[in-house]
């Protein structure tokens, strides 16, 4: 298959763990015989820099033309104190709505070999393996009015869903959890919130569509609970912008694997985008260890979800999981034996496997 | 000294536990010779049930006329399927609306002897001493409007917060890191948030008047991850109603000791409530094996925070302590030694030890 891809390597550590990506679709592409063609944009702090934006209207024209978005990641230093529509984290949320990435999707997979490094007992987290699917364009993050009032004395912002928005990202948690262990912990405040309620009331609704998958409401102060005390207990977790935001980093240090850890933001049908759940790790950037393992994982997504290429994920799944059982690790990955690899070593490594 | 007391032991394990505190407080009244006075009130589910109302007015008014109101537990699977205003919550809303406690101070402490039962590492935890200051009257819990829209196609909710609110909160913040470690970790999300820019602006103002306090800022998705793989770098977190809700929660599971964790809701001259940082765990109620010691300490934060009864308060909390050092705990905290007692033969040890 011939395929376009759009590649945005952004900052800090985002050039070098992409380059190390690049190595590992090479080998996918020549031993399964797919042609991609890269093109490469601008994105955050660089884009701040060449362009005065962080999401150049180039950058967007050439993501919506591509089958798929592969991104680094976006921040640093540099560009903490620029005014708010300057700072490179816009990039990211121009991107994800200019796209309509309504679904984040972030697993949590605990590697048996790196239980060493979770700050959780090995008996409590051992075994993880949950799904994240997080709202992605509604809800605090863009809800208007966002303002200041009464002269500076009182500020609002708005969560704002509408019910369409509420059911496409519903439905796509039932059917991410009908694909897995078909269990489906939903999560809102809805002792609180009219828009939990809302929410509640579509989740209560839909699962007569899915009626092979297990529903639970869970409060998201329980959840974020929850997580810690038996983070074995869940599947799939579906719920909205700012909450899966908070719960998705949370349950991403579970396992100690913070840095095996990809995601995919999908639309309903176009594009998706692919990057790790890490960010952009300024103090190591250049210094090839950055560790590379999200970013191919997110690789193997974007072979998935975007393109169908189930073997070619799975080759790449099975490559990483090799090089880990046979005890390769880089720095970040707080392990007591083993191996220690460099970025592009890292990545040499999981292309021999493939 | 004279005090009046209100009295609302609430739902599940609420009676049991306050019957608990109560033998406490009294022994503190013969040792230090005060005289307090107790009065009962109604609130939550069995007010639903006498009242039809979550928080009858009458409560409201006893504890405007209390010089403090203590507060066992709300809630039960009787009244989940009650409207939202004929719930449980409710009551516990509306009394911090109607008091203005807009002050939450949830300390977290490891105790050595419970490490045991925490479901993170000893070496990661170990040593964890923290204090949430959690906003509790504004933001997306009392922000209007709450709303259906469109023909209920469409539902917002409202994050608002007047300068005057943050401020005050803000200034609990620093004050109580004063008062500790002086360390402030300030929480919001003002990558995103125009009220969390309005924080972070107001915290960089406050911060001359506090100079012998370190404030740091986090983003709230980062605060979530720290407090699982950092819990030991944190003395004093501020931040808003929201936030708060889902950190304090994460933060109260870290040491394995939920049922030993006290809170604070403060108002700016008035009245404060004391309660357990844990729920009415109606499964286990009337059972008499509910730990009482979060409820204990609770009237230890009521005697210095409301009574300045510093002594009072240090004579319970060093009860409490010996107690656990001594092996004793209830069925709650699973530590694989010592001795298992009932509610009330705990709160008899604790007396004992006063
Ligand atoms: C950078 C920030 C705006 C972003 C978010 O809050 O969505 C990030 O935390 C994430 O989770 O991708
Ligand atoms: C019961 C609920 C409304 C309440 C809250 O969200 O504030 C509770 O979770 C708490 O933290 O005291």
């Amino acid at each position: 298959m011939d395929k376009n891809i759009l590649v945005l390597p952004g900052d800090g550590i985002g050039p070098e763990i992409m380059e190390a990506g690049l190595l590992v679709l090479d080998k996918i592409a020549s031993t399964f015989n797919h042609q991609f063609t890269i093109d490469k944009g601008l994105i955050g702090g660089h884009a701040i820099d060449e362009e005065n934006d962080p999401l150049p209207n180039e950058t967007l024209l050439k993501a919506k033309n591509s089958d798929a978005v592969l991104l680094g990641a976006v921040g640093g230093p540099k560009w903490d104190n620029n005014p708010s529509h300057l700072r490179p984290e816009r990039g990211l949320l121009a991107i994800r709505k200019g796209l309509d990435l309504y679904a984040n999707l972030r697993p949590v997979k605990g590697f048996k070999q790196l239980l060493d490094a979770s700050p959780l007992k090995p008996d409590v987290v051992g075994g993880s393996d949950l799904l994240i699917v997080r709202e992605l364009t509604g809800g605090l993050y863009f809800g208007r009015p966002s303002e200041r009032r009464d002269n500076d004395q009182t500020v609002v912002d708005t969560l704002s869903y509408t019910r369409k928005e509420m059911k496409r990202i519903i439905v796509k948690g039932f059917e991410s959890a009908q694909l897995r262990n078909k269990k489906l912990t939903s999560v809102d405040k809805a002792n609180v919130l009219e828009s939990s309620k809302m929410w509640r009331e579509i989740v209560e609704a839909e699962k007569v569509n899915f009626p092979d998958v297990t529903v639970e409401h869970v409060l998201v102060d329980a959840c974020a609970m929850k997580l810690i005390t038996a983070p074995t207990s869940f599947d799939v977790i579906v719920t909205e912008n700012m909450f899966g935001d908070i719960l998705s980093d949370e349950a991403s240090v579970l396992t100690g694997s913070l840095g095996m850890l990809p995601s995919a933001s999908l639309a309903e049908n176009g594009v998706g985008l692919y990057e790790p759940a890490h960010g952009s790790a300024p103090d190591i950037a250049n210094q090839n260890i950055a560790n590379p393992m999200a970013m191919i994982l997110s690789i193997a997504m974007m072979l998935r979800y975007s393109f169908a290429m189930n073997d070619e994920a799975h080759a790449i799944e099975t490559a990483v999981e090799k090089v880990i059982d046979q005890g390769y690790h880089t720095g970040d990955l707080k392990v007591k034996h083993g191996t220690k690899l460099s970025t592009s070593d890292m990545a040499e490594m999981i292309v021999q496997a493939i």
